[in-house]
């Protein structure tokens, strides 16, 4: 289908998506789930091509993994479509409600965004996850996935838009742009007629060239280069374990810890037991002069280091002498996802969590608990890095916007 | 000042100006208070040669009207700082806390944005109010003003960072771009490592220009091209004056009315009417083949009417034969800002906010109420027609983000 044509049958959809009740979407998600496990053989067909295509061309194997479906994935896909259904529908929350002086009467109420773009990259199931959520927040949802993938998410998108139509709801609730020229997304991020919000879900890189090129509201999602600060009054017996599970409890993630701020006071008694703790899971230490005085192997870190976010056993070290040196070097590398600080010094924590520039701040926890599903959310569509509109995990509240209903009895503004 | 020295002050100054207490930040802003009105002599000098500058080169009455600073002009800039001073900080509030079964308190709570660029047109007042809000909801702001009053912002500018000064609060919570080249705009468009938020306060030209030039995220503000629906089952005798109303009341206002839809079974009985009505006010009346056989002198629409927002003494009409067709007709032609429905029918004004997708829908009022002021927010940094982050009228809590603090004693992320 032609873009622009996908986009004003989006923008149709949306009138009537905002009005479905809770009941007519659960039960939309829950046939959709039923679809997919259904039609299994034809999706792992499709996905088939896709790996075949992507052997060939001489894709690595992370990147064959990440493509792969299988059955067990498909059962996944639609579990998780079933969980959207059974969590509590945003839609319609009156979140605030006054009467002004002159009689008017004012609510805000929660309503859907609208018409949402997600461009993503190499997972297919994204496909059936970002559908769900955005559906379930009452919305529509034009979907660009990676290439590498394009038949799977085209059989995935297939089977969800016939389960829409078996059920009476317009099936344009969910597209999917399949000309992969980068010329058409190029015009994705471009269509502000007709799309409300942009999320690009990936790397980096990704990130960077839709808030370059897009003229659609964006919401930044999931660059994590996040830090531990082992703070002078820590509890060593606590950091140790933190920053090991922070750092390799899984290793490509965005609230993965990938720098760690160590007080002078600290530096001696810490570095040993981290040489040995991280040594025995592989991890590489990028370290200053104290840090490489103080672990022998350590590498010589580079100002670089600090700003990267490895994805990868490595770890950037820095030392410092004070809270507030750790506080300053925070805020100059972070990417604003998750920072933490170990100590038990209250008036410590406070500063820190007061003062550092982040999504989510934490006080002797790992970082890895900024994620939708942690914080009790029930699901995510990716984590927020910028300040407007939504920060940190993003849940089905996150994918909506709201309205002022204003009722009145003939008010008019004086002269 | 160089640009990027100029960004990296103000994000430096973001991290002193979020620790300030409410004291603080009112304190300073009565002190700016009385700072404009001691330098009125300065202000109006400088105002004087903007002035000058501008009957040379041509610029028409209403424009110089609206460059002119004079005594009263500046009392009331100073009565607009000591009135945010007088409104509840926003930064602290708690907006959510919850705890989750692996015992981690999670708190969701507001802060500053960090550093608000706002790009604005002719008015000068603008330098003095948006520094007000910005500075209270605990922001850096760097303003972007009209060249034409460049000498008048520069003045005004000047009084504010000194009374910072005097305060002891960095005077880089607020800096003014006097560059007038368009390159530098084009440059502070993207400077997205340092401005957290860029809004636009001008006409649907430079709202464009930032939309698709700036690669920080914008909040756009202000066209409106607002309609009010006579219904079959409205009250003809509420209709007329607020139609009046909000198309006369000011013209040259986002919240006025550009376009009138009216239903059929009214339209022979409220045209005569509004032809008298409107008349007397001296509005020109577009519209179509229905209205203008009700209507003698009324100018036939062409679509492009129904498209356009006039800030003048003109109204188009269309006429329709449902409900139906008028909220399709609104949905489509609207800039989503404010509409209002005129109707005894309850389940009519139901299916109207409903389905009617602007910040503000309305029964039986006037659109000239979507205002901070006329919504009891005290103030207002403008009207956001988008749907991310701030929909309708947008005061101090708009002009903040939120971080989550995370408390825990040492948990982990299990495998």
């Amino acid at each position: 289908m032609d873009l622009t044509e996908m986009g004003k049958r989006a923008a149709a959809a949306k009138y009537e998506l905002q009005n479905l009740t809770t009941e007519e979407k659960n039960k939309a998600l829950e046939h959709a789930a039923d679809a997919l496990t259904e039609h299994t053989r034809e999706i792992l067909a499709a996905n088939a091509r896709d790996l075949e295509r992507g052997r060939e061309s001489g894709m690595h194997q992370g990147m064959l993994d990440r493509l792969l479906l299988d059955q067990g994935r498909i059962v996944s896909m639609a579990q998780g479509l079933r969980q959207v259904a059974a969590l509590p529908d945003p839609v319609g929350e009156c979140l605030e409600s006054f009467d002004r002086p002159n009689g008017l009467h004012i609510e805000k109420c929660r309503v859907p965004l609208g018409v949402i773009g997600i461009i993503y990259e190499s997972r297919p199931n994204v496909t059936a996850d970002a559908f769900a959520l955005c559906f379930k927040a009452g919305n529509a949802v034009i979907l660009k996935g990676g290439s590498d993938a394009l038949a799977s998410n085209m059989a995935i998108a297939h089977v969800l838009r016939q389960a829409l139509e078996d059920c009476g709801i317009t099936k344009d609730a969910v597209s999917l742009i399949t000309d992969a020229n980068r010329a058409v997304t190029g015009a994705f991020m471009r269509m502000k007629e007709y799309v409300d919000v942009l999320i690009p879900r990936g790397g980096a890189g990704l990130i960077r060239a839709v808030v370059e090129n897009s003229t659609i509201p964006v919401i930044e999602t999931g660059t994590g280069n996040c830090h531990i600060y082992v703070d002078r009054d820590a509890d060593l017996d606590m950091a140790v374990p933190i920053i090991v599970n922070a750092k390799t409890q899984r290793i490509g993630v965005c609230n993965a810890c990938e720098s760690l701020v160590i007080h002078e006071a600290v530096r001696e008694a810490l570095l040993p037991r981290l040489q040995k703790a991280l040594g025995e899971k592989h991890v590489e230490i990028r370290g200053d002069e104290r840090v490489c005085d103080a672990i022998c192997g350590a590498v010589p870190a580079t100002p670089k280091d600090y700003g990267r976010e490895y994805l990868d056993y490595i770890i950037s070290m820095k030392t410092v002498d004070s809270l507030e040196e750790a506080i300053d070097h925070i805020n100059r590398y972070s990417t604003h996802h998750s920072e933490s600080i170990i100590t038990d010094n209250s008036a410590a924590a406070e500063q820190f969590l007061n003062r550092v520039d982040a999504a989510c701040v934490y006080v002797n926890a790992s970082t890895r608990f900024t994620d939708g599903y942690e914080f009790g959310f029930g699901a995510e569509i990716g984590i927020s890095t910028q300040k407007l509109h939504a920060r940190g995990p993003m849940g089905l509240k996150e994918l909506t916007s709201y309205k002022y209903r204003i009722t009145g009895s003939g008010q008019v503004r004086p002269d």
